[in-house]
């Protein structure tokens, strides 16, 4: 199986430059005197979907053939990767037809019907998903596009620590969050790269620590009934993303539940921007001591900023 | 009475520019389709502090004698003002001395004292307060720095325009909100000189609209009890703001509390920023149709982002 490199994500961002946020990157002074550490925000909150989501998605469909365009994508998921697809859809004039679970937030549904997509909703099971979206793949003949376990997405998501490096220079530390491995395995390809001297280092929630354990056992566990806050990263690391995971990471850490809300209100009330809890992850390791920051550059990627205002956690 | 004008906001940003965070300038797709605008959002909520404060109140303190810096700087504040102050004094090594009144929200108090700042509590009344200060000033000898009505914060809050224009190009119209002025001010000095082609309009809630009627009474007409969820708004236009608001603001206008409400979760939950009432004042003068922007180029001054999430207003 050929893997993305570091050639994938270049062109991957020449591909998406002109269709996604050039996300800023933030620094919080009272962050940093908190931490003993000079970090660096790379703010993926404010990206298009709110999530790093939309540029694996964005080059996964903008690198279709035409014959492939004409027939549409398609995906299962009930969170960002849903939203990014019919968004990066719309914008190459593709049909896309997501699965999605019928107790799906309905403020997710809005989403993806307002970029024009077409759901189709199913049980709230696994099964369920990967069936419905197996008969529609039949009937309509559309490219299923995995949120995490695929080539493009892989290379589109490495574009965020490739735009972070060029502007900040060289870090000690890359740190960004782990579910299912497309930011992290896309991480590690630009940061062996272009910060070959820095690590790169993920972290996950104690109560969804596949990653963590598939690290440390070096083979895939995959996730039983995993359970945090961080709703994002509840999924089981991809084969795809594993593989260049243990080439290429430096180390995974797990953070705890109560460690990921401090780490998020932190970051609203001291940065004054809205992550959602999967995006505070990193940050938790930070303030749990579970990575060595003191007196390093260190780069944190924030994942995404899609929270429901009506149920926050403080 | 010299005025400020476009020199004096190159010179401070000259001497604020090593000190203050260049925020970034953010779009929204989805709020430019629900406008039919071009908006470009100057992120001061992302400014150090949380709020364009932070550049009056260093350009301010860096414009010090060096005489005036041994006996430092007061000021009577219960909010941003008082925290721009303490930090601005604090990077310059110069004492600052706040009156705030006993009611203040503890955490405003807290980042003052975190600032390093001595802290005289008073009456919450404007007499109680402006006689605090007085004898402090007596005492101290240190300068007072009005919040607004100040030469050098008004010089420095016209660099936040600056930005914005220098980035984005020209305007057809710069939105902010106006509560003492010191931002309108400083931001009309800036377009009248940068962006001569386009407009300068200020916002303003319904329910503090002292700016409103004094600029068409074209007298100042101090504000009565003024009531509005925008708690940076309650405060008169100061005299040194209203003679540069009536030569070179074109026109303010008003909104409601509800509209206020309303265009601070737009911008929440499209953004992904947290920003407070006050900022949201420019983008509800939009949404309720007081300022015509169809198929224009908006630039938008998010004015602070200090917000207390145990207490929203949704």
């Amino acid at each position: 199986m050929k893997l993305p490199d570091y050639t994938d994500v270049v062109k991957a961002h020449e591909l998406i430059r002109p269709l996604v946020h050039r996300t800023p990157v933030l620094t919080s002074s009272s962050i940093n005197l908190i931490t003993g550490a000079q970090l660096y925000f790379k703010c993926e909150n404010l990206q298009k979907v709110g999530a790093f989501k939309f540029r694996g998605a964005c080059n996964a469909v903008f690198s279709l053939s035409d014959e492939q365009v004409a027939r549409g994508v398609c995906t299962h998921s009930s969170g960002n990767h849903a939203a990014a697809l019919a968004l990066a859809a719309r914008l190459c004039g593709v049909p896309a037809y997501i699965v999605m679970p019928s107790n799906a937030p309905s403020i997710k549904k809005k989403a993806v019907e307002g970029y024009g997509a077409q759901i189709t909703f199913c049980e709230p099971t696994l099964a369920s998903r990967e069936s419905t979206l197996a008969e529609i793949a039949a009937k309509t003949g559309a490219t299923e596009i995995h949120p995490y376990n695929n080539f493009e997405v892989i290379a589109g998501q490495g574009t965020a620590a490739k735009e972070l490096l060029e502007e900040v220079g060289p870090l000690d530390i890359l740190l960004c969050p782990i579910g299912g491995g497309g930011l992290l395995s896309g991480t590690s390809i630009t940061g062996r790269e272009l910060n070959s001297k820095g690590l790169v280092i993920a972290a996950e929630p104690e109560g969804a620590d596949d990653a963590y354990r598939s690290f440390h056992a070096k083979k895939l566990i995959p996730s039983v009934n995993p359970k945090t806050i961080a709703d994002g990263l509840l999924t089981s690391v991809g084969e795809i993303n594993f593989r260049i995971i243990q080439r290429k990471t430096d180390e995974i850490v797990t953070v705890s539940e109560r460690g990921i809300v401090q780490a998020m209100r932190m970051i609203w009330e001291r940065m004054k921007i809205i992550v959602e809890p999967s995006s505070a992850v990193a940050l938790a390791a930070i303030l749990e001591n579970k990575v060595e920051v003191k007196d390093k550059k260190i780069g944190v990627i924030l994942s995404g900023g899609n929270v429901d205002l009506d149920n926050l956690p403080f």
